[in-house]
């Protein structure tokens, strides 16, 4: 390797002082600098090959310009839209996201937050749905800036950013009553995360409003947010009560996972039973048949907290901010009138 | 934020010398430290909070362990699960991944680039599709270990992860050609991205084993790899050749495309024509009609790139080395014998 070009250097060339150099080369005191000597540095810092160390500045200002951000899966179509949201955010500021798969698994998460911590970010966005706070304490809210995307804590003092699940549920559960139907289930989500929580509760809210019964009959929990859980469900809702009409899933991967089921039942979507599902992933209004979904901004979910959390750094105050967006129904092929 | 531990705090709770903390907390030179020796003092490293100052490190080893990693675009389905091989092949090592998206777009690349080696990554995976050099050469190929993910040079002097194109190509080829199908075209990719272009090149090879002609008539080009792009070379394929009744397109958003023109002309899917994607995205099973399409192992693709930077990594050499992965065909009800 070559050796290093070092501010000295930069300075010699362009016959400056090396405060000069240094000023000229930092975009937030630039402005110190006369116009034209600034403009003299940086091009023969260019010229030069001149890179800032900045493991080095780190060490100076604290800062490692990089941000932790934990979600659960990357492989989960849910969370690339809004990763692209977050590093698109960071980006514009100078950041970049060191981002770990937790697969919702404490263990990982800890030994994730541990090495990120030793790396020295300069905060956390997680995505991850553990509503427990031992993560929190791990990643020592209050000293380290935090956003949490997709959930948030009982007693709000951390940032986040969430969609109003239990307004999406509402969306979807009128929209099938209107459609007709009144004998409606729910495939609901691991009530241990706050996202499948929330839309249980938005769907007893939402079917009480309608004037219609939920009991043990008509909901069914899924153990995780997948395919194959969801299909389990939805059989079990299915066996419980074969009059079931429509579904109301927690998200899609839940509803496709009622596709295999009531496919395996012999029992046709839509024309049998309709099935509502929840993210509007990619590709969903392609899929056999086009799935009406509950839509969230999945791209400004992610500016959003990356918004907050750079807010964060440059106030330094650890105050909580709450950010909640509205979910819109996307009505595809998915749900029709009740064959009776 | 309270004051940091120290290895002294940790060497005088524990006992014993700091030189012998700083190799009990070294995974590499444990080994040196008496068995019970190295047990307390993790102990007690952990009773303190001791957290490594990994930036400091840094500074000491020129280690930062963490890997710059560039990809395209994360909302592209393709590199999810190539990411999350990356990830835990390097997750595996205490390594984590700082992960951007370049659009394709040279300046953003050669920014990421730069802000990268200034955050003193060890090492670069890309799956950036330039196929110039100008990136090998801002990345500083040869002085920093680096693997090509998806895409390889010519002159094969850095490594690199591919799937054999041509043979995927020819599967498809075979595949319409066994069902009957003698008009076929070929929606193609980019042509300067090395993908689009093998995998053109695998549709002339393969229509010629064939026996059939490839003329301007049967091949159209995407400027990109997206859904629009495909939709208007499909569009002009049909306009130029009504005849053709199957369709190899270059990549599955490039056959989603291609759903949409068909669909537009009015001609079915597969009664009138039969379409093959490449790349067996995630859910395409599930789409209306399930999308017959070329599997490549994209969680070993990650892997393995990840296994070639840590080998270059550990073993400090730089001599290249090319891993080639098989593909598969998986034939969905997107194809099936001509009408006629």
């Amino acid at each position: 390797m070559r050796s290093a070009v070092t501010i000295r250097d930069v300075a010699r060339e362009a016959g400056v002082h090396p405060g000069t150099v240094s000023r000229a080369l930092n975009e937030e005191t630039r402005a110190l600098v006369n116009q034209e000597t600034a403009a003299r540095v940086l091009q023969v810092a260019e010229k030069l090959g001149y890179r800032a160390n900045r493991i080095a500045r780190g060490l100076k200002t604290s800062r490692s310009h990089t941000i932790g951000v934990l979600i659960p899966d990357i492989t989960n179509p849910l969370f690339p839209p809004i990763l692209r949201g977050i590093e698109d955010r960071l980006a514009h500021d100078g950041y970049t996201a060191l981002i770990v798969n937790t697969d919702n698994d404490p263990k990982r998460e800890r030994s994730h937050v541990e090495a990120m911590r030793a790396r020295q970010v300069d905060g956390f966005i997680s995505a991850t749905a553990r509503l427990d706070r031992e993560l929190l304490d791990e990643i020592g809210a209050g000293q380290v800036p935090l956003v949490l995307v997709n959930r948030s804590v009982e007693d709000r003092s951390v940032s986040s950013v969430t969609v109003d699940d239990r307004r999406g549920i509402k969306l979807a559960v009128d929209h099938v009553v209107s459609l007709g139907h009144s004998r409606i289930g729910h495939v609901g989500g691991p009530q241990n995360l706050s996202t499948g929580h929330q839309r249980y509760l938005g769907f007893v809210e939402a079917m009480q409003a309608a004037g219609l019964q939920v009991t043990e009959r008509n909901v069914a929990f899924a153990g995780y947010f997948t395919e194959e859980q969801g299909a389990a469900a939805c059989a079990a809702l299915l066996a419980a009560d074969p009059e079931i009409t429509a579904i109301v899933a927690a998200n899609d991967l839940l509803a496709l996972g009622c596709y295999d089921a009531v496919r395996e039942r012999g029992v046709r979507c839509p024309d049998d039973v309709s099935i509502v599902g929840f993210n509007d992933m990619p590709f969903i209004g392609r899929l056999l048949p086009p799935l009406t979904s509950v839509r969230i901004p999945h791209r400004e979910i992610g500016t959003a907290a990356a918004d907050l959390l750079l807010g964060q750094l440059a106030e330094g105050d650890g105050s909580a901010n709450e950010v909640l967006l509205a979910p819109a129904l996307v009505i595809r092929e998915s749900t029709a009138p009740p064959a009776r």
